[in-house]
């Protein structure tokens, strides 16, 4: 395969020995291809983006299965968005204040999430999470926040998945138990005993390394009462699913809404804004917390949310991508079975997790991501995939045709199960 | 007053009262009219910037003297940036990988800033100055990082200058001094011992409330010398002064090169970035940091500034801001004379800040901006202001036909001194 790699990577290959002079390690964070174990083919530069394609910087263009690791809910560059985007950015994006796009993006964010009475904007994820633990501290005078051991909820020493240069004091006051596992969660809870001020949870377990696992809704109601009853804060961190599973917020389906929830990735298509929002209770409390960033009141970021949740609404793309996500998945488990390959395929269907039962460290998986590349799709071997509203029947027909073609290469470089 | 200001601003107020029900306090962070303490007359809501101009919701238009808190370095929607921004979105922005701009970018920086070898790009200043220490952190197995007491480094719970929702632990690990005192500095050395990771340092004094201050070439060369012996990170937070005072890094006209620097603000004249630039020594620990964020590969931000940094340089922009500094500051400080009010002028040229000997409460600051606001030119009578290069000598003497009305009624109000 290295020829070939190397005809379709030239350019990729040039930008990366140029990176390796200029940037630790090459690259950095979760769009290092070495950090994502990515396959040797994945290209670590990409030139553009187009609806449901992508295109590296040698010209290759695949179907992305990974929606920039998820901001991409409608597509990349979709019109009503750019447009949006385009004509404020003509007025101003950074001004010395707000321009009238956070007002409009607040009222619309609160009516659009029903948990929601207020929303403050910034932007990334991080900022929302560690926002919202800040809140929770403040509003109980308690120190503690309970979460899911091993749940991403950003990069801040707080909640890194890396330890280098974490200090025992910045997770003094975490503690930790295990996605829908009541008795955990209640042994957490007695032993934050006085300082409990909240609990930060996901929609559903997307532990990378771990299958998916939606959650329990009966679990879910645990926490909301318990979280009454000790009066703590129950925090959403809606920020990978965040409009995926339900415009309203992931939980609206189970019928149990949060206090705070922090949102970003998807909110504006892929321009960088985060949010938290809050319910009345915790209003006053969150004006008393400085959350605030140089670019935290950029106009464009706001005008392409407003414009991204319109279109979101318009294009009915929650019931698209769940319609999008049946099919694959049905695709794919059927491809896997007529291949005699046991799979594991989990997850929410729109973003879905797929593991080989035989694999030890995911090297039939990342031969799956390898081949499924060389056909054509661009899907993260060792991280959920994402659909998008971009994704129609005939797209997710192109992305079958590559998975196929991935389980054939499994097939023949392993054998079935 | 109160007529005049409902006259020239119902917008605003209609804005105000949207604004009230969905976002805490009406508005959050610093773009909030009542948290930076601006007078009644001072717009909450702007809706468009175009070089040295700003323009409310209302429709008055108001030299800018703030720049957006620092992002707007070569003027409002800078065309050459504004192209480069336009013409990286029509390919993408936000993808599943990084876009060669992060390399060109990369090249560009450090090629710029003296000291630096290599750089990791972000999206908030905190987002760079937190990343700092948990690199200094991880560089020397220690865990005490020394700070300025009172020094702004970003809004995270370890620096937040409001205490709401902060908990002693995020502290735990930081010491103070004061700024230029190099007995205090070695006190906190002492007291940090074998502990001591790391001294985190803006390029001059410029903390809210007090007279600014430039740095002591002396003091600068006795944190170098201290960190070299004993084996500490210096890390400059160049994120307010970046740029304006030198293009290399804001401690190169002293001969003190940090060994780790925080940027953000104007490094793409608005768009989101924060940049990490680093020497060589510390390259490969800084790769085992996890430094990343949804949006921190985003190439238009980039492409922004790239071409930020050249037009820096075509339009010597640095001289040029400096030249309309001292233009400012002259003519400030004899209006001041010619209306017999005692004041203090004091920081970079380019970044000055200004207090009546005779405030208490910045009270006549407060009646001198809003008079200057009223006479069209847009100043925080709390915060330093910012000069950029679109402030020629024609809209200086604008400014200063403004602050001799300031002054005026300063001396109608509270009489000479």
């Amino acid at each position: 395969m290295g020829t070939d790699v190397k005809a379709i990577h030239q350019r990729d290959a040039d930008l990366r020995r140029r990176a390796e002079r200029v940037i630790p390690a090459g690259m950095y964070g979760h769009h290092s291809v070495v950090n994502m174990h990515l396959p040797p083919n994945f290209p670590q530069f990409l030139k553009e983006g187009n609806g449901a394609y992508i295109r590296d910087v040698d010209g290759n263009e695949y179907v992305d299965l990974l929606c920039s690791y998820g901001p991409i809910i409608l597509g990349h560059r979709h019109p009503a968005v750019e447009e949006a985007a385009r004509k404020q950015a003509a007025l101003g994006d950074c001004l010395d204040a707000p321009s009238p796009r956070v007002v409009e993006l607040a009222e619309l964010f609160t009516s659009t999430v029903e948990h929601a009475d207020w929303a403050v904007f910034a932007k990334n994820g991080t900022d929302a999470t560690t926002g919202c633990l800040t809140i929770a501290r403040a509003a109980t005078g308690r120190s503690v926040i309970l979460a899911v051991r091993g749940s991403y909820h950003g990069a801040a020493p707080w909640c890194t998945p890396w330890p280098a240069g974490v200090l025992p004091q910045d997770r003094a006051n975490m503690r930790y138990f295990d996605y829908n596992d009541a008795e955990s969660f209640k042994a957490a809870v007695a032993e934050a005993g006085e300082e409990f001020a909240g609990v930060i949870i996901t929609p559903f377990k997307h532990i990378e390394g771990f299958d998916q696992e939606l959650v329990d809704p009966e679990f879910a109601r645990l926490l909301r009462r318990t979280c009454d009853d000790c009066r703590a804060l129950l925090i959403l961190d809606d920020v990978r699913c965040g409009f995926r599973m339900h415009l309203g917020g992931s939980w609206e389906p189970i019928g149990v809404r949060p206090d705070l929830s922090a949102w970003s990735k998807a909110i504006a298509n892929g321009y960088a804004l985060a949010a938290i929002a809050g319910s009345e209770k915790y209003r006053e409390v969150a004006s008393t917390v400085f959350l605030t960033g140089s670019f935290w009141f950029a106009a464009v970021s706001m005008a392409a949310a407003i414009a991204t949740i319109g279109a979101l609404r318009a294009e009915d793309a929650v019931a698209r991508m769940a319609r999008a996500g049946d099919l694959l998945k049905t695709g794919v488990v059927a491809q896997a079975g007529a291949h005699d390959l046991a799979i594991h395929y989990t997850g929410h269907p729109t973003m879905p997790y797929i593991t080989f039962e035989a694999d030890t460290d995911y090297e039939r998986m990342t031969t799956f991501g390898s081949a499924a590349l060389n056909a054509g799709t661009y899907l993260a071997p060792r991280h959920n995939w994402f659909l998008n509203a971009a994704h129609s029947d005939d797209i997710i027909n192109r992305v079958l045709a590559s998975t196929d073609r991935a389980f054939d290469a499994v097939r023949r470089a392993y054998g079935g199960d």
